[in-house]
Order: C-alpha cells, then structure tokens, then sequence
C-alpha cells in the first residue's frame, strides 16, 4: 500500500516542518537570523528523542562507554593546542569596492578566450546552473568586446586556483568588474567572545565548534575517578558553533547546531577491529532507529583526503533532497588529540595499561553526527504520501522511538461523557511513561490524519465497546490495521516499541 | 538511623563531586577557567535525571504546556527589544594604575576619622572579615599618620554609594592609594560575539543571558501552529551564558549554565490565581524531587525589589552551605515582554480569545529553575553521615528519579561463572530500562558503600539461593534494608520509583 521508494523535496519538508511546528527559523518576527534555527513543540520532542536514543544506546546500555556534559566556552588553550586556532579556517575572498566577502571555494572563474586569444575572465558563485551562467556571461563579454570567431571551452576552476597573477583580471561578482578582489585569506570559523570585564586579546574564548576535545581535555579526570579501562569510551552530546559564510540546505549547515560524540579509546594495535566495529555498528544504528537502508551509504575517505594524523575515516552518508552528503563520520584519529593536549599542557595524559605493564597515550575511534543532520534525514525517510481507500494521505513514517508524540488517546465521539472520560483516564496513566496526545475534535478520519501527518505510531480509540469489555481499538500508523487490545496490551504495545 | 539534619560543607560536596566524577572545573589540565565547569559521567547522568524530571512532569504530562529548544545565538534585536541590551549590567569600577575591574557593589569603603577629623579612606573587597580588615587598614593609616586619640566607628559602604567627589579619595584595593579609580560604569553581562565574515558593529550578536526570550519570539509561531489557548504555556530547557565579574560558590553562580522555564500565557483578570497555583506547584515539586522541606523556603519580593511592570515575584530559596539563596523564581511580569516584542518587530502578538470575543496580549507567569542550582540543592540535600552496624558511611540520599545509577547488579563473589553469568543477564535485561551498573570486585559491604556514596538507591545481589530459587537480595540504600524478590518484582519496584 505504501510507496516505500517516495522522496520529498526541501519544499515540502521545510513545508511540513513549518506548518506543524516542527521548526521555525530564529527570530522569524524580528526577520530571522541566517543559519539559525528554532525547534517547535514537535521539534523539540523529536530531537529529545534523538538525543535519547542515542544516549541510552550508545551510554547506558554499554557497560564501556560513559558519558560528559561540558562547558561551551573552554580555556582558549585548549582550541591553541587542538589546532582550531591557527588551523579551522576557510578561504575567503574580498571584494575591495562593494565590501562582499564570499568563500574562495565557492567563487568560480574561467578564462574567456576567442579562437584561442584571451579576451578576459568571468566569475560565478558556486550554483547548480553556474556552467550555464558564466557561459551567457562569456558571449556577452565577447559581443561588448565586438570579438568574432569561436568561444573556446569554459573551464571554471574555484578561486583558491587562481594564480596570484589572475587575481586583479578577475572580476568581482557584486561589481562584474575585475581590480577589486583579494587574493585569498583564511577566515576561522570560531566565535570568539570575551570573558570578565575587559576585551582584549587576554580575555579571548571561543564557542566550541566541536565537542570532542572537551573529551580530551577530560581523559585523565575521567580515568581518574571511573573504573574505565582501554578500551572504553566517552560520550557527548552538545550544541557547537561554528561561524558558516554561506549556512545552507536548511538544517544541514548551520551556524549553531548539536553533536552526539563518542571518543573511543584503545590500543593502537588494535585500530583496524575497533574502527571496523564502529562503522558496523552506527550503520546499523541508524538502520534501526528508521532510516531507510536505501538512502544510507558509506563512503571511505582516500588516503590523500586524511588528515596527516588519521590513520582512516569513513562517512556514512545519507541521500538528501539535495544529493548525497555526509550525515555521521566515523574516523580513526590515532592519538593526534591527546598528544597535543599532553604536549600543551604538559600534564601526563597515559593510560597505564595492566596486562602490558606499560603506559601508553590511547589512540581514539571517533564515531561523530550532528543531531540536526539526523533529524533531517529522519524526516526525509519517513516522508511519504500514500493512498487509504482512494485518499491520498501524508505520512511520516518515523520509528516509534523518534515519533514526537507516540499515542493519540481519542474518545470516538465528544458528546458523550462516559468515552470522553475514560479517554481521560487512559491520557492521564499514559503520560507518565511517554508524550501523548488527547484529541477530541473532528471526525475521526480526520483525526487519524493528523497524526499520521506529524508520525504517531498508534492511535487509540475509545467507543462504545468499549465501555462494555474494556478493549480499546489500536490502529497502526502505517498499515492503518485496527487491533482490539486490551489496556495492559497496549501498555506492553508501547513498551516493546518506543524505548 | 540516618541523621537526616545532617548538613555538609562546601569543601565535603565540591570534594564529593571531584573525587567521584561528578564535576570537574572546565579545562583543568590547562589551570581551568573561572565560572565555567565540566559535568563528569556521573555528573552527566545526574544532571539529565533533573532535567528529564522537570520536562515529563512541567511537559509531557500536561496537556497545556508544549516545549521549544532553540538556538542559543538570535537577532540581536531580540535583546534590544527585551531591554538587556540597554539594562542587564552590573556597576563596574577601573583602577586606572593596575587596570585591575571591580564590581561596584563589592568594593566597601569608609571614612577614618580620629576623635572626630577625617585622616583619609580604606577600601576593601567584598568579604566575611571585611569589617575586621577595614578596622585593621584604619589603624594602620592613624599609625602612619602619626595620629593621636580614638578611632570613630569604621562604617563600611559599597562603591556605588560613593559620592563624585570621594571617587578620588578612596584608595584602590589593588595599588592602596587614592586617585586611581573611576566613577562606577555599567558593565553588560550578555557575551558578545559576531556572526558572518564581518566584525563591526553591524555582526554583533549575543549569547542569550536567559532562554525566556526565545519563548515569547516563537508566540506567535505556536499558536498558529500548534491547538494550545490562553491559558497555556511554553517551556525551554538550555544553557544561557552571563558575563559575572565575580563567579562564585561552585556551581551556584557561573558563567555559563543552564536554565529550566516555562511561561505560563494567561489573561490578566486570572493572574493572581495562576501565580499562587504556580507557586505551589513548584514548591511541590521540589520536596517531591528530594529536597528536604526544612531546606527549602519562599521569600515573597517586596513592591519596592519589583521591575516596574513586574506584579509580584516569590523566590523559592535553598540553605545552601553558603547560606539562603535563591533556587527559584517565580514572577507574575505582566504583558511586558510580549508588548516589547510587538512593538518592536510591528507584528501582532494578540491572541484571540474565542470566549471573550475579544483579542488582548496574554500576562504570564514564569517559573525559572536553574539546573546548576538545582544540581547543587539536591547534593546538599541529599549527602549525610550516618552510623551502619557501628561503621561510619557517608551516603547520598538521592531521590531514584536524580540518582545518576539506579540499581548497582552485583554478583556475589566474581570467581563463580554460574553467579556472573545470571548477573550479566540481568545488566543485559535491566540496562534496557535505566542506567544501571555492573560490579563485581571487591567485599559486597564494599560494594554497597561505593553505590551509596553516588546515592544508588539499589543494589540487586546475585547469591547461592539465587540459583536454586531464582530470587535475588535487593537492599535499600537509605535503611539497609534486604528484601528477596523475584526478577519480576524487582522491575516492578524500579518502575515505580524511577520515572
């Protein structure tokens, strides 16, 4: 009945999100604030509901893994030693004249030549119609120079490829006129702010952009006071910042958004098992809490993308609206961090290992996603429309663990007080285990709808037979089948599925 | 048995929550950093069991309060409008020889006179012993005047009473000489930061001092999209960040923390019955959650200690070991921020109310909690000395819903396999449920000492009789108590308590 293949657009995700308060963006009355985003009453239920699975997935119910909450705003030597200061950058560009700022990476150029002499250049911001666009700018160029003969190809390669030379014949987006563009410059990505009453260089911080090294900075507290041992883990959630030029695809790239982490420490000489573990076992992850195993795949980095100190990394990624991008990373990281941190703050930072009788600096598998990432594919998995005898209905088909609301407690009719009260009674002992939802008003198709729209799993009827034997219609989201169950069955229903 | 008046010092909790994981200062392999701390594993527990208490019981379990979780960075004309960019500071004062800042109001001073003449000032910082020291800095001055007769009376006053011409007069507390300070200024609280490319003054953005703001931004968004009425209301849990000069007391008062509000939307001819019930509710829920009753108190606001448009305000105070201090507030502030936000965005944030046939810009009641408050109140209520079969225990009486490890499963000796493995199965069974732990070295006294420290309100043993009759001892941390119950009967206890 369901058509499992179907894909929503941004459209109508960002529609859906808008229209049943999933998210808003932030301060939408005051004209929003770009690469900001504010979590609806559904929103916020849902991304807790991430965050829980995870935490009690990948925390409580490993007897190897605990969890840390840290501060946003560390000591500035921290981000020295972890190389964010001098090294978590992007290049930017300046236009001299109209003052824009754009990403290197994103501005692209090509040479404009006629029959093979140089006529100019053009340039574009990054777009998916940019080949189409620098090409009309080509022919216009050589119709204002009066040029004849044939356009030669139009390479476009991005900024940061420009030869020094280059640099003044290329002409500035905002002006199209080349001389007012700046060679490139790396921009950091850290919000920087002030601590204590002056503001200058000696009261510096930074917002975090990641929340791993919080974990680093905490190995040894955390080795000294648990009764962890290699290997073993440290888990985080928490927001991070990072100061985006260009926020974008709604969610996905944003300025202020949320990391699940964990840091798993070893023995280097047992890297390759741990790393295979992880990848493993977060794709599986995922699988299980809804995404649909078309729409996730891996992708291994090539040695040539590492960083210099990782030994491999593999993205799972997940087939958005807009393409294929990376959803968690899965990196073996060696022990690049905890060195540093050593190195920098010259505290021991071993681990003494028991069964070797030697002390070592740990190397990490990092198992990384960001909340918001998943809350998106989770939506884009679960969106689908369907037809219920010849209606044409919207669903979501999120897993009952992520549903934002996991019941809806519904008294057939309103007018009758013995269903409206016992529809009240069933609302008010299933409350205290999980979010539901009472719902009274309209027919009960349409009530059906509306939750089928914002994902609940189960619907729970109150009619007249009820108040005969005591059994309440169960109808499931997806099949619309319709059970009589009993009240401890729909307790038990519930227990084995959204926890 | 136990000694249930029992009050710890704050050397006994901070070196509780160090010792045993709880909380570490931010980045201390680096020295740390001032008002900023680190929750450590069970630290981390602990502190999502307060806030997930507060969320299913503020939350879930009403039909007429819904969540929102948003971004902590918003347009700053949000601040503008809500009044903290022009208002939320603290009086500061500059040694203009030391560059040394002082808040205002905790920077004393005093006349000195002899017999009558003025000889000069003292100055001292904000102290238990200020008194004494003040009298000491006075003889000191008489004697190195070579002044003759009686000292008058040192009458301290802070920095803020100062009159203009006595700025001049009064010695620095870093330099001991007068001429250096300042007048007092205003000093903003909010951090700053930037967003974008650009760092003037067009970039600035703020770190949200309070996470009510969000809530009457999204007003209007909810109620389009969501079927709440007057009266309703909106809760947000998150971190806010407050530049103090002068962080202080642990985790009481730090730079960055956490916050746990609910606005409460009501028509104003109602407010008065919504404030009291509010109130009362909150107070409630407190001693319901484990603080103990001759802890906990209220202190009504006087008219005078009102913001203008504020009604009334209660605070719901703790007996920290510092002294009494707020934990709570409860404030009935009028329509004030709503009819800021409308004012200064243009759009309508009026709510229509069917019954009154009328539209009007709700009032509102705010409960606000701090979790880092209240993180502090619980270990303070909870922590206690008592005597067991003659031997000293220290022992932590969390409440099963904030007790960071629910149920230690502890086989009774770890060299019989037989004893593990049923041990084992039951972490498998009952980790699926809560945050449980595994221990098997060590004496079981031993064992039982170490889960009351960190206030495990059960500890489950698997012994001989376990085997033969499938029954396990399941002891009470606060009497000691042993009980044999079935598997069954055990999850049936843990349901109970813990949610």
């Amino acid at each position: 009945m369901s058509d499992i293949t179907y894909t929503p657009t941004m459209d109508q995700i960002t529609g859906l999100c808008r229209r049943r308060g999933f998210i808003f963006q932030s301060s939408e009355i005051y004209g929003g604030l770009a690469g900001f985003f504010d979590y609806g009453p559904l929103g916020s239920e849902m991304k807790k509901n991430i965050r829980d699975a995870w935490w009690n997935d990948m925390v409580r119910r490993r007897d190897n893994v605990i969890g840390v909450d840290c501060s946003i705003i560390a000591n500035p030597l921290v981000w020295k030693a972890s190389g964010h200061v001098d090294g978590f950058s992007d290049p930017m560009v300046d236009c001299k004249e109209s003052k824009m700022r754009y990403r290197a990476d994103q501005l692209y150029f090509s040479k404009i030549s006629v029959d093979g002499e140089l006529i100019g250049y053009v340039s574009v911001l990054e777009d998916d119609n940019m080949q189409y666009i620098a090409e009309k700018a080509a022919n216009d160029l050589k119709r204002k120079l009066g040029k004849v003969g044939k356009l030669d190809e139009v390479i476009l390669a991005d900024y940061t490829k420009a030869r020094p030379d280059e640099y003044d014949l290329i002409p500035s987006p905002a002006t199209d006129k080349p001389g007012s563009l700046t060679p490139p410059r790396a921009f950091n990505l850290m919000f920087t702010t002030h601590i204590g009453a002056m503001t200058d260089d000696s009261s510096v911080a930074y917002l975090r952009p990641e929340t791993a090294q919080n974990i680093f900075i905490n190995f040894k507290n955390i080795l000294d006071t648990s009764r962890v041992r290699v290997p073993f883990g440290i888990a985080q959630i928490g927001k991070a910042f990072r100061n985006e030029i260009t926020p974008r695809n709604f969610i996905f790239r944003s300025r202020e958004f949320e990391q699940m982490e964990v840091e798993f420490f070893i023995n280097e000489d047992s890297w390759e098992t741990w790393y295979r573990y992880w990848v493993e076992e977060r794709l599986a992850w995922h699988k299980n809490i809804g995404l649909r195993p078309e729409l996730i795949n891996l992708e291994v980095h090539s040695k040539e993308k590492l960083a210099h100190y990782s030994k491999a990394c593999t993205d799972i990624i997940f087939k958005y609206p807009f393409g294929w991008s990376e959803l968690e990373g899965v990196a073996a990281r060696g022990n690049f961090d905890l060195t540093q941190h050593q190195n920098a703050s010259g505290k021991s930072l071993e681990f003494f290992d028991e069964s070797q009788g030697r002390s070592y600096l740990p190397h990490v598998i990092e198992p990384s996603v960001g909340v918001d990432r998943l809350f998106l594919a989770l939506l884009c998995s679960a969106y689908a429309e369907d037809e219920i005898d010849g209606e044409k209905r919207m669903v979501l088909k999120l897993h009952p663990r992520i549903a934002p609301v996991k019941m809806a407690i519904l008294p057939l009719v309103k007018n009758k007080p013995e269903l409206v009260a016992v529809a009240r009674k069933l609302y008010d002992r299933f409350n205290k285990i999980c979010n539901v939802f009472y719902d009274e008003s309209g027919a009960i198709g349409r009530r059906y709808r509306r939750m089928d729209e914002i994902g609940t799993p189960y619907c729970l009827t109150v009619d007249f037979e009820s108040l005969e034997n005591g059994t309440f219609t169960l109808r499931d989201r997806d099949s619309t089948a319709q059970t009589r169950l009993t009240e401890e069955h729909v307790l038990a229903r519930l227990m084995e599925n959204i926890f």
